[in-house]
Parts: structure tokens; sequence; C-alpha cells
């Protein structure tokens, strides 16, 4: 009887990031997006599994989101539904799901909360065009809604915005079993353990090993990162990892 | 005679990077190479029009970057190249096209100049595992190269080495006609100008022009950024830009 046998089948959760932007492939913007998303979701127990940048660009946008939206339980987007003529996330959303899009009365009603009559001009108006059969995303900084559509969420670029939208969206979110992680310090050049640390990873298939050289204080060292979704398969390869660094130290001296 | 008939046509040269790696994803490791070669890229003349990040699995790097490679004129990979197992990205680059994959004579003597005969182990020899026909990058901080093969040039996943990396590919590179580009802080929210910019856009089809929002000192602020190859055409859209600014600036007050 294997170990796995006394623990439930683990619950696996996908997601990729759409970041929609010709200023970030410009360099001009520098995306802040993707680490906050990617540490949010491993966190509530969603893989990230692939991220895109696309150029504002209605053709580039459908053809990416189709592309996730059937590989992925959940597709997150970012970027392009602000009040200007390069916002056009909102209209390459409906394309992608073939469903209309127009005002919606629930977001003029959000807007109004924050602009008088005379300021809900035809801009702020464009903020308010939602695809047929979404559901809105509040917007707690500045009113003007992202929405979710099918497995799809739709939210703002700018940072603090998509922060607190994410946050509305999570608990509506199906989560699967969390992927644990540890890590150890090796004290070691990556070059000089890669060797015995293969073979720990061959002898745990079902643990991700990662090494990731960085320079400490006292010179070239090296974070090695075990991660699963079993806690028991987890804890089992890392004393190992460890052993492997004691062993290889002491070999060293 | 329209003003475009007197200048050359332009030459546009396009990229992707593709960045891999299990550490992106988990958000452990917050990318800090789109940005860079982003902007890289754009001051050289080259337009980057597309980013994707899978994780350290041959099939999904296989599947990226053949996706990219016949799309663009070049594609820019970052990670996975160092000395442990799960390094895979020269394997699966390979894999990608077709070719065989063996330790080069070439890199085993750059990584002779670092290391001493007994520190070359296996794990170290990985990292001389060059595709067939591939040329090699020079790494002036840790050795072990990166390569190119095709429109595909390999590089390194830590910052430091693969900017290195990067300078030393950049003269080789075929460059097109740059994307100039002018910014104006406009002083004014983005849903207030949101309508006017859309007219001038429409009037100014050759240019790009993308509206930013910011926090400024005062408040709610936008920068508009124009993008052209035509420097004139820019121009005369930016004074649009700024015609337009002044206008509604005058009207709000």
């Amino acid at each position: 009887m294997s170990a796995s046998q006394s623990s439930q089948p683990p619950v696996i959760v996908t997601a990729a990031i759409l970041v929609i932007g010709d200023e970030i492939l410009s360099g001009r913007t520098k995306d802040k997006n993707i680490g906050y998303i990617a540490e949010y979701l491993t966190n509530i127990g969603i893989e990230l599994r692939e991220v895109r940048v696309v150029p504002d660009v209605t053709d580039e946008i459908v053809a990416a989101l189709n592309a996730l939206r059937v590989r992925y339980t959940y597709v997150f987007t970012t970027g392009g539904i602000g009040p200007t003529h390069d916002d056009i996330t909102a209209d390459a959303v409906a394309a992608a799901f073939g469903v209309s899009i127009d005002y919606d009365p629930r977001a003029v009603a959000m807007m109004r909360e924050r602009f008088a009559a005379e300021d809900l001009n035809e801009a702020r108006m464009r903020m308010t065009r939602i695809p047929a059969g979404a559901e809105l995303i509040a917007n707690s900084i500045s009113k003007a809604p992202g929405f979710n559509i099918g497995n799809v969420y739709v939210m703002a670029g700018v940072p603090a915005i998509m922060q607190a939208m994410l946050d509305v969206v999570a608990p509506t979110l199906r989560t699967g079993t969390k992927i644990l992680s540890d890590t150890v310090q090796a004290g070691l050049r990556e070059g000089d353990i890669g060797g015995p640390l293969a073979e720990v990873a061959k002898a745990h298939p079902d643990v991700s090993i990662g090494s990731y050289p960085f320079w400490s204080e006292t010179g070239p060292d090296t974070n090695i990162v075990v991660r699963s979704r079993d806690a028991e398969k987890l804890q089992v390869a890392m004393a190992e990892v460890k052993k492997m660094i004691r062993e290889y130290g002491q070999r060293a001296r």
C-alpha cells in the first residue's frame, strides 16, 4: 500500500493570466500584476499555469483568450477597461464569447455613485459597456467595474484597482488542494549539488524540486524549493534534500 | 500626394519573449526580465509583440516556442539553462527544432575558463549541452553560455546574466525603424478627455495614442503617449493632442 492511498486525491484548479496592453510590451510600464496574482492564486490553492501579454489589438486579445479559456479553470485578464479609445478589452471579450455588448444599467448605477450626471460623459459611459451575460466585479477604488463571463475574469490594469477586484473575486472561486512549499538555503553552489539533487528528485517523482541560485553575503548560494500538494511527501523529500546538503557539505570540507 | 510618400516605408522587426520557470508562475520569484527586454528592444528598433510565461514542462516549452518562432522575427527565452535537473530549456529547444543535443566542445572550453577539471562535474557539464547547429552566446558573468538557433535566443533567467547576454546578442540583430514616442502630462482626468482624445486618434490613424491614468501630487492625472515610426506624423498628432488638452482645460475652468 502506497502512502498516497491514505489521503484524498488532490483537487487541481488551474489558471492563466492575460495581460493586455501596448505599454507593457513597449517597456514603458513595468508590469506589477503578474507576480501579485501569481502569489495570490498560489496562496488560495489555484495553480497558475500560463501567462500571456498581448497588445491592444482585438484579434490578438480574442485569439489568446480563446486559447486560454478552454485550457484552464480560470483566466484573469488585466488592462484595457478604462474610458479611452485604446481600451478595447470589453469588446474583445464579447467577441471572443460571441455575445453582444452594451451599456449595462448595473454598471451605470455604480458610476452614478461617483460621478454627477454632467460628468458621466461618453468616455466614462464606455466603462459601463459590459458583454451580455456577464456578472460585474465591484471596484471599491474608482467604481468602474470589471466583469466575469464564463471562466474569464476581466480586471483593471492599475495595480491598486486590480488588487481590490481580485479581493472581490477570490471568495467566489473554486479552489484546489494547495501546493505546499518548503525552502532550504543550501550554503553551497548550485553546480556542486546538481548531481545529488537530481538523484533526490528522481527518487521523489511526486514532488517538484526547484533549484534557485543567488548571491548571499558569503558568495554563491542556492535555495532549494520542494513543492507538493501532499504534506507528507513534501516532508520526506525535504528531509532527503537536507541530508544530501549535509553530506555534500561534509565531503566538501 | 500624401506625406508618407516622401519617406521610406518603415522596416518592421518583431519579437516575442518566452519566460520559462515554475518559480515565476508560483509567484515565488518576481520576473524582472520582461520589462527590461521590452524597453531594450524598443530602444533598438525591435517591436515586442507578445510575451508568454510557461512552466518547466517540456511539452509546454516546445508548444509555446513553436507557436512564437513562426510568428515573429525573433524569440528571446529566459530561464532553465542552469546546472540542475529542473533546467530543461536546452533539451526542449532541441526538441522544438527537431535537432539533436550534446555536449558542445566550445561550451566546455568556456566552462574550463572558470572551473578546474575536478569541479566540472556532471551538473556543470549539463550547461554545455547545446542543440546541434546552435551558436553560443557568451556569458561574461558566470561563463555557462546561452545559445542562438534559428531565430531563437536562449538566455539565462538570472537578470544580471540575461542582461550581459542581451548585450552580446543585440549588435547581431536585424533592427527596424524605431517606434518614436512622445508623452504629455495632461493635468486632467482620463475620463474627462476620453471623448476628444478618441477624435484625435481617429483623425490620426497612422499613430498610436495611449492614455495612462495615474495619481500625481495634485490628484488624478493622465499621461498621453503618442507613438509612431514617422517623426512628422508623431509631431502633428502630438500637437493636436496638446491643443485638445489646452482647449479642454480652458473649457473646464
